[in-house]
Parts: structure tokens; sequence; C-alpha cells
């Protein structure tokens, strides 16, 4: 039986696309073996992806022609059910990869010599053991292998319709978390008890599965703004600050909102709507055809148009979502890229001091002519009883 | 403020032990960056490991000394709250690690020559881009990089008591869904929504995150034991065979039950029953100071006693279960592991045909005298009404 996520033409309008990356800039084919790219490119995503490195998962894309899978035997059922490179291949052994099956694979689609790309750059990691590269490279001494990951980048940074519903569905879960969480927590909780029930409320939400949940909670906490939960319980006057991930087909989102244990101070209201204002002010910038860098300048631009620099700009005003859960373009000064329609990413100016974590982040996407903005959830800093 | 997941000496005590696996194979150090290693010597887990690849985190250990973070500034704060490597560097660029960085912090430690301990072989990954290897690699002519995953799984193979309550609250948390989802799925509901259930259940029960979920139902699909779930909608005397995976403290378990839409045949009880005894046979075996390999040939000589002989072997009857979803040793007859107290692993002989997924599989931990059994879900075939 077959068992798809995405429409077959699609996946292979993909593989066609990274064809013409391969052949433009000269090389005989890809080796395609991280979780997120084999997914992407195959449509069959494993069901231990990122965790189990016992069992790699190859994927052969020559320049020209049709490609070949070459997973372990315990796999192939469902990799024939959902892949749409139908030619599968498998092997037995679960001590790595037999590396002259690589090479007879290499060999027939003509990628045993030239140059041929691999996931080596910029946010990639090898789906394979490190030495069975360096054992390929001895292997084939006429191939060289060179890094495709801005090929990979430009590809995965547009996404498709099929893709978007998929970030849709997620944000959906995310945002019925978010409008729900804060009612039903409560003093005395550990941040623990919360992140669970966050994650809960994101499965009933419509989420496949929890990205992350990053949780901070009372004075002396809020810079910990990478956190995940610990034992500590909830007092009154707290700040819970939640920046939540929902996962639907792959995708992963990722934004937060807030309250306060008893109700928010003045101060912190103040501090929540500008954090709100600025991001919704450089949210409505979004056009695409302008340099991404912009919507991070104005970011800066708008905090301190309110009396405010920014105090933990990371180096970015967000990040790129899709099947990483961080992913290129980056909403930062120092990137070029050009907005396109189908890019999703995250918007995220905040302020970090004493009173709490001020940072609402939104997801967007670009459309044709502006943007959809994707997160949903009530913006209000609410208040937990 | 700090907050640990793992007693300071314990971590203490791991690194002792891996700079001792260092100095007896004659190295100057190592450097750490899989999401799993990184954990397990430093005490700090990320907040998105694996899906986020925009901030590479390192451990530099010295074969003797005191060791140094080198992590992205956006994490210090929490990486400082949980790292019991106090020596917490950091730098500020998106675009990758400075090697210079990394170059000088070597230096420091007598680390940029002689051979170097790194995640380059079985069952591991690096989590770096590969290009910051190998321009380290130009920077530091006079070091040799070595694979030390041999040194790495020996230490991670025997479980520590605060490790195995991890797995044990996982395994409640398992337990817990097992023993509610068959009551709580029903004839019409599709795979995709029994495996959202079957993931709040885990987190109900005290799961800190979920792991993955495998669900197959409904001939034609029972060869795809590594199946995510599909909209396929649960159908009268559709066999459902769970394959799930609960975490607590970054530990996963894995195990499986099952249940019949409308209650089993005779023949799928009998079936049943058989891999039960089967892996209740081979688990009573457990022993330390046997190999490992005794439990897999067990499973497959106590398997033929019954008149079956496996239908999917996959070349094991088991793995290793820790901060990896599967990690070594391997239940399988190739390995050479001798069972020591603090191992833990799966044990799952099964049986595949258009009857359906007979493997119940169980998470065991070897104790000074024998094991103790993690998973304890009802382990009755099931009745889904």
């Amino acid at each position: 039986m077959r068992y798809l996520e995405f429409p077959v033409a699609e996946v292979k309008e993909r593989i066609k696309k990274l064809q013409q990356g391969l052949a433009k800039a000269g090389m005989k084919g890809a080796i395609i073996t991280a979780e997120s790219n084999f997914y992407y490119f195959t449509g069959y995503r494993t069901h231990t992806p990122w965790t189990t490195h016992a069992r790699a998962t190859w994927l052969f894309i020559p320049a020209d022609g049709e490609g070949v899978l070459l997973v372990h035997s315990f796999v192939v059922p469902e990799a024939k059910s959902r892949s749409v490179v139908t030619d599968v291949r498998s092997y037995d052994s679960l001590l790595g990869t037999p590396i002259g099956q690589v090479k007879e694979i290499m060999t027939e689609l003509g990628m045993n010599q030239g140059r041929i790309g691999m996931e080596l750059g910029r946010e990639q990691r090898l789906g394979i053991d490190y030495q069975h590269l360096e054992a390929l490279r001895k292997e084939l001494p006429s191939a060289e292998f060179e890094d495709i990951s801005k090929i990979l980048w430009d590809l995965r940074m547009i996404k498709s319709p099929s893709e978007i519903d998929f970030l849709r569905l997620a944000c959906q879960a995310a945002d019925y978390a978010l409008d729900h969480v804060f009612d039903e927590i409560h003093e005395g909780m550990t941040e623990k008890e919360i992140s669970r029930r966050v994650s809960r409320l994101m499965l009933e939400g419509g989420a496949e599965g929890v990205g992350f949940v990053i949780i901070v909670s009372g004075k002396g906490n809020y810079e910990r703004i990478s956190a995940i939960a610990t034992e500590r319980k909830l007092e009154k006057g707290d700040m819970v600050w939640l920046d939540i991930s929902a996962m639907v087909g792959g995708y992963f989102t990722d934004y937060c909102r807030a309250g306060v244990v008893g109700g928010p101070t003045g101060e912190q209201i103040r501090l929540w709507d500008i954090t709100h204002a600025v991001t919704m002010k450089a949210i409505a910038k979004i056009t695409p055809g302008m340099p991404i860098a912009e919507i991070a300048r104005e970011c800066g631009r708008a905090m301190q148009e309110r009396g405010i620099d920014l105090s933990f700009d990371c180096g970015r005003m967000g990040h790129g979502i899709g099947l990483n859960s961080t992913e290129p373009p980056h909403n930062a000064v120092y990137d070029d890229t050009i907005l396109q329609p189908g890019m999703t990413f995250t918007v995220e100016p905040g302020i970090v001091n004493d009173l709490g974590v001020f940072d609402i982040e939104e997801n967007v996407v670009v459309t044709a002519n502006g943007y959809e903005l994707l997160s949903r959830a009530d913006r209000n800093l609410h208040t937990i009883r």
C-alpha cells in the first residue's frame, strides 16, 4: 500500500530542481543522508529520525536520471510504501553501511568520479558515521565530495503549498495549546508539569509531535531564554514564558506567549505591549522582493523609537522554520536573502530583564503580495491564577 | 540558579573515566559535539537537540585537567545553570563556530597537537558541520583526529542508578499509555489519531516527551514494522500494533503492545502467547558475565522449539536503550558484549505474518544478580471495541 505525505509530482519536482542545481554546478550527482533532506527528496520520513544511528539512510541522486535509495532491510517495506524514489536497495548489517555497496551504486549512476555534492556545510549534518565518508573517499579516489548546502537551502527555503499546509496545521496546534495553557496552570505547579501540560495541549490541538518546550519562570531565571523545564514551583508574581514548537508532517512551529501568576503589573503590560507592537510593525513590512535584513532592521528601529535597545538580539530577530526547528534564512542584518513567496520564518524582537521575558514571536509565510500570519494565539499577557 | 538532572559527582566521574580512556589510548584529549554525548558529559541538555544546527555545542576534555565548554552566546545562561563543566566560553556568530576560537581553546588545553578523540565511528554523529572539522584539520596540522566511539559506548552502555531512574520513570509513562490506549481507541479512528492519543497518554503518564510512535494496522501493512501513522481508519479484525517510546530526562524507552478490533482470533492469541513466552524465556537467562549474544541465541532456540523460524530477526533481537533511542549493545549473535550490571536493552523476538505483528518487546536492566524488568504494561493481546 502507498502512503504519502506530499504529492508525488511535488517530490519529483524537488529532485528535478536539485538535479538542475547539480548540473549547473558541474556536479555528477549528490548523496543525501541528513534526516530532513532525505525526507524532503524522497517523501519517506523514518520512524526515528535524529536519535537512531545504527541504520543510515542514503539517497543517491545523479545529475541526470533516476535516483536510488539505500536503506537497512528492516525499513524496506515502510520505505517502499512512502518513497517517491522507487528504486529501493537494502543492506543487512547493523554495524555500518557496506561501503562496497555504496560504491557499486555510485558506479552504476556514474557518480564514482568527478564532483559529488554532499551535506558538508552550513547548518547541515551528515546522517552517516563520519568514518563512512572517509572510507568512501578512499574507495573512490577520483571523486571529490563538495558541499551543496547552498543548493539545498535555496530549495528548502521556499515552501510549497503542501509544506505550508503542514505548518498551518502545526500552528493551529500551538495556538490551541497557548490559548488554553495559561488557564490550566496555577501557583504551585512545577515547570516540568507545565511543560507536560502544554505538550499534551499541542497533541490535543492536532500536533503529531512536540518539537520542544522552552519554559522560564521567576526572577533570576528570565535570562535563561533557552531553558528546559525544572522542578521549580510557580510562585505568586512569576512570569511564565513559554516558547513552544508543535510538529505536523515533520514541520516545526516556533513561537511564544506568557502569563503572570496573579496577573501582570502595569510595567509588565507596558513592556509586553511594546514587544507586540514592534513585532507587528516589522511583520507589516514583509513584501516579496525585499531583503529579510530589512525586517531585522525594522525590529531594531521600532524598539529604539520606544526608547529600548534590544537586550537579546542573539544576532538575529528570527529564523527560518521548516523540517529543522531553526533553519535559513536568518531574520538578521547580516543575511542577504531576498524574500520570496513561500519563505517561512519567525519574527521575534524581545526584551529580557528582571521583570520577565517580553518576546511574543510570530511565524509568517511570505505570499505573492505580502505575508500570512500563521501563528494566531491570543497575544495578551495572560493572568495565571 | 543551578538546575541539574544528574548529581555533579556523577558527571565528574564520567569525565574522569573518559579521561582515563583517553590517557590509556595515548590521546591528548577529546572533542565532544554530539547531542547525547554532550549532555552525558556536561549534564546540560539543550532545548533543541537534534533539529537545530545553527548553534554547535563543543566540549573540550583534555586527558588531564579541567574541560571547557564552547557554546553560542544565546544559550550561555542556561548552559551555566546546568553544566557541570563550569568553564563556559561563547561565540556570537550564527553562521558557524569561529574555528580560530576553537584552535585557541585547544592550544590552551594542550590539544593543538597529537591524537585527539572525536565521535567519528560506530553509531556516532558529529554535532558540527563537517566543514568545521575539515577547517580544524587545516588549522592544526600536528593534530590527528581519531575515532573514540568504542570509549564512548563502553562508558555509556553502563547506566548509573540515576540514569536507570530516568528509564524507570519513562517506562512507567509508556506502561500507562499502553495500559490505557486500547480501551480508548475504536473502529473508525485513523492511525494518526491513535498516534496522537498514545502520545498524550505517555505525557499523562509522566513522560517529558515522546521519542516515537510506530503504528501498523490491517492486513497488507503488518510488514511495515517501522511505520509512522497514516490516515488509514481502523476496521473490524485489524490488529493494531504499537511500538512506542516515552522520554524522561533525555532517556528513551522502546517496547510494544497490540490489540485486535473486535477481539483476537484463537490463532492470533496462540502466536502472541508464543512471542510472550519466548521473550520471557530469553529474559530469564539474563545474568551479568554472560555474552549478550546468548540472549539472542535463546530467542532463536525458543522460537524453534515452538516450530517457528524467526520471520523478522532484522539482524538482532533487541538493542541498547538510553540517550539514543537505539544504541549499543546489540542483542545479536554477532555482538561480543559481556553483560554487566547497569546495561539496559530490549528483548524483542517477533513473528510477522498476514495475521499481524506478534512482538511484545521488553526493556530490561542488568542487575548484580540478574535483571530487572522495566517495562510492565499488561502483556495480553488486547481487544479493541
